[in-house]
């Protein structure tokens, strides 16, 4: 798999690509993935592309006191990731909202390029002393329309 | 709160609560609980209530060579449990498919009875040894129809 | 299990128990309880010994601008914990340095009275703004030589 | 770091190095790697090098109903590994037992070369049937010593 684009809602935004491996920690009783483990694949991905891709990591959110809170997640488990497999995670923004971004995302294996799991998530941008949503910065806007 | 029911597409089927407490080790970088582990949590009270209130233990699945898969989920973060917070997970099935089920969920703080996370999931009833979903058996549904 | 006393080094120091439950997302694919997991259970136990037993909730420690910090640990595995084990874990100091406690504790299944898990455990406490090693204050000693 | 050998009680085992990098949800409240994840990190690398070392994958194990348990652990707790952090987990053999393995192992970040947690380990091989420690096999322990 390879960074691409989707045109979506009249705005193109570009997709990225993560790849990660199943660490033997998180199969569970069923020689599974943990589902909850998917999650934190997404969350890997995110760090991992807010630095790489958009050029704007963690640090800096932080020390702008600002922080990205999950506040929905939708998850469609299509395939189980195994014991040493690995995969990408693939996101991309879908649309801004005024404190929000809406995101769709896919962890593909990449053995037989099969999806695994897909879904949406949306993120508020919050104020970390407040803990309240606050209107996304438009400096912020400009580096994720890419 | 306590267990009741609600009238859902016709049927009524019960809501049962389990009452857990957040670990230390639940605790991420931003003081909250960690977003992937309220599915954990879902996950706890399904099996306490499987064995509880259904009398359908998970052993018991294993003996039948039948398991549940989680194949979907929609989580709505609403509040973040914090650090030594008790909270009640609340679950009732929504309807039955063929192969599957539907059910609602909260997770609310015991303190301020503050709905934390809420949100539907489906299960698949799975053969563990062909790894394929199965018609769920008469049996089950009757215990799981209260 | 219940509470008790413990003569060591010629100081007696007291032992305090907690009860806990295996959470399902703590089992790994030997269908046991993850071995990292017990060192969960301990950290738990600690937080939830030091508000009950020892009237110094880890909320003081951070208002103090405090910390306890594992620096090393021990852990003999004797018998897994399987799913829906209850359990209890027993901590008791075993002595006291400048900076440091050392503890020793068990893991005990509830079922059977078995060990599960026992070893020794030391924490150093830190100035959370410089992160180093701090002597222990003479109130916090105190309140701990029960 | 490079693979190298070190002499230990006359004998020459090989020392083999994994490199990981942190996962966000390793993180715990006081913004390090949560102690308990260490230990999944010795695991994850144990079985890199069982694979890609030693040329035994756990598959393999699993094929002749073996697998190893870990019967103890020590840890040694030196700095912190913090986010994003890429590090290298080294072991290597100090000797065989009959059942038995002894291995030390060092978990050391990549951008300063500090060791951050370093302590020995030992694995009993199990009938997975019996659930017994058995006598680890020749060609077991032939493979091993390289």
């Amino acid at each position: 798999m390879s960074d691409s684009n989707e045109e979506k809602q009249g705005k193109v935004y570009a997709r990225f690509v993560t790849e990660m491996k199943v660490r033997p920690d998180d199969i569970d009783l069923f020689q599974h993935v943990h589902s909850s483990r998917y999650m934190d694949y997404l969350l890997a991905a995110r760090f991992d592309q807010m630095e790489r891709c958009y050029k704007m990591p963690m640090s800096e959110y932080l020390e702008r006191n600002m922080g990205w809170y999950q506040t929905s997640i939708t998850m469609n488990f299509k395939s189980a990731l195994l014991m040493g497999d690995e995969f990408f995670v693939e996101t991309g923004i879908l649309k801004f909202g005024i404190c929000t971004i809406d995101l769709s995302y896919r962890i593909v294996r990449k053995a037989d390029n099969r999806i695994c799991v897909d879904g949406t998530a949306t993120y508020a941008l919050i104020d970390l002393k407040t803990q309240r949503a606050i209107r996304i910065p438009k400096d912020v806007i400009e580096r994720h329309t890419i």
